[in-house]
């Protein structure tokens, strides 16, 4: 079993966030001051590109070091929140120091040895750790949060799942490229695109991530598939669930949305779907269509529930339907990492 | 057989657009001028408000004139591109004169005596026509261009559809509120939200059209299956497709989307499906990974044709995925109805 550093009787965790001036660290950033984690030290790291900038956490201005093997020494718990290729390196690192690596990157979640958690769903799966935990992808924890209360009364066969996914998936430059793009077109000028593959203001992009020569499908798509399968393990009598999915881009700044379509194994009235989902903790149910009552993105927003509403049966067949939002940098991202050193502390694993 | 008046060799069509100052009444205009229909006199007519306004055609600004049932008199082909309400009362006062009504609203769709034509699809239709012809809704449209050339090859079962539709499927005023909202968010206002439920600036919203107490889907939706079955007829050995959808505004001005998995009753492969698409008349099939390349909807706008990529196999069943977009305003409402009228001409009933 893995060990982390013996404390004192009182002594809080000493924490350290890689990524923290990325647009998924700000935000954890702003969560850990929020949540009543018992935090001694917080350490900033970044690229030595971002070294010598301060980030704000609990009134200090707190330096930005070098993220580096030797920096995890004596520390709980290092949350990765930037490139792949950063936790690639460095998670094993922190791991090999005694720190747990929560990893918000797609690098170690497939990984056998790496519980992938969504803690309202899996935390049982935190138990087996080797030092370093998968966050999973912004879209699956919505889909997952979703699928799992219906999962529990009626079994999940399959999913048909389009997502309407927000600028900031791709961090700041995506957020800043959707702002120049809406005054170059406001302005009557050519909008330019670097981050994603076709102009995104006043337009919709089939694209996320990118095209896998294989099969057609995205890097993006095929986690919404693998990912939920290792969260939720088998859902019904014949093993695990089906996914079958399209992202797409939308001008939107924060929150990704999702239509889904889920063939239950037993077949489940809309109102026991409705039930279950509003008893789930970290769901709210907004749906009344004698309102005009259904949850957007901007609704979401600064948020740490998946909000869920339009929740219908198909008009021909026993399907569930439903449309779900989520804030894709708190719950799809920082809140899910932070819930999960929760779940550690509440499992007496750190 | 409902008959128009006889008309001389070489003389061309005396025709009315009822809405020529609407969004799709004028896009109509553009498209009647581009295309060699032989119209002798054309007369734009609207509610009285728009009495005394003018609108250009072919050169000459044509004083717009009340749509009351007198008008009619003396015309061959009636276009109907305004509220459903004046389509009620007017079409059948078209018919009753002797002219043709293509009515663009839903009014008469679902009419067992009014043809409901995608002349590529469906143009034996018109033959039985009774004086009042019905061109689909925009969403729909684009939908069973992308089905027919399948269902041909492989028959079709179901069809998961999410649509991403423009504002200005809900006419001018969406499209104006669209640009409101975006001024008053970048000015740091709240947006008014008046034409939909919920801001659309920089958000998607899973309501088009009314919700349907008696099932929660949306009046919007509902069309998709009807529509799309009176269309196609029976598509495979067990009768009617299966039509299960979302209908989402997204904050785009032009522009229809949508993604559908399709449930052919044979198997078929991504390439043969691809192969039947670009074979189809009014279809361009845009989707190459290897360079990123897919339709959008800022490719299709001022396009006639509907776009089609991302056409792959599902990664766990026998169904293909495709994306798909139209220029609502274009095939998804004027084009049509256009195209209706070529058709009449070449099946010598006009």
């Amino acid at each position: 079993m893995f060990q982390t550093r013996k404390r004192e009787a009182g002594e809080g965790l000493r924490v350290a966030i890689v990524g923290a001036t990325g647009a998924v660290g700000e935000v954890l950033l702003g969560i850990l001051e929020e949540r009543q984690l018992p935090i001694e030290t917080l350490l900033p790291l970044a690229s030595h590109r971002s070294v010598g900038r301060t980030v704000s956490f609990r009134g200090n201005e707190i330096e930005v070091q070098e993220a580096k093997p030797e920096a995890f020494d004596g520390l709980d718990i290092v949350f990765f929140a930037a490139t792949g290729s950063l936790s690639k390196e460095l998670a094993p690192e922190a791991a090999k120091r005694g720190a747990i690596a929560i990893d918000k990157s797609s690098t170690w979640r497939m990984d056998d040895r790496v519980p992938l958690v969504v803690p309202e769903i899996n935390p049982e799966a935190l138990d087996a750790h080797e030092g370093i935990i998968a966050s999973p992808n912004c879209t699956t924890i919505g889909v997952v949060m979703a699928l799992e209360p219906i999962r529990r009364v009626a079994g999940l066969e399959y999913v048909v799942i389009t997502t309407l996914q927000a600028t900031s998936g791709a961090g700041k430059p995506g957020v800043d490229e959707l702002e120049a793009q809406v005054t170059a077109i406001r302005e009557g000028r050519e909008p330019k695109a670097e981050v994603f593959a076709a102009p995104i203001a006043y337009n919709t992009v089939p694209l996320c991530e990118t095209f896998r020569p294989e099969d057609g499908y995205t890097t993006e798509e095929v986690k919404l598939l693998y990912e939920t399968r290792k969260i939720l393990g088998p859902t019904h009598s014949g093993g695990d669930v089906d996914v079958h999915m399209t992202c797409v881009r939308v001008p939107v700044p924060v929150g990704h949305a999702a239509t889904m379509l889920i063939q239950t194994e037993r077949t489940i009235s809309p109102e026991a779907a409705r039930e279950a989902l509003a008893a789930f903790p970290g769901i709210e149910v907004v749906d009344d269509i004698a309102t005009n009552l259904f949850p957007t993105q901007r609704d979401v927003v600064g948020r740490d529930e998946v909000l869920v509403g339009r929740i219908r049966r198909d008009l021909t067949s026993d399907r569930i339907a439903l449309w779900q939002v989520s804030d894709n940098l708190r719950k799809g991202a920082a809140t899910n990492s932070v819930q999960i050193v929760e779940a550690l502390i509440e499992r007496g694993l750190v």
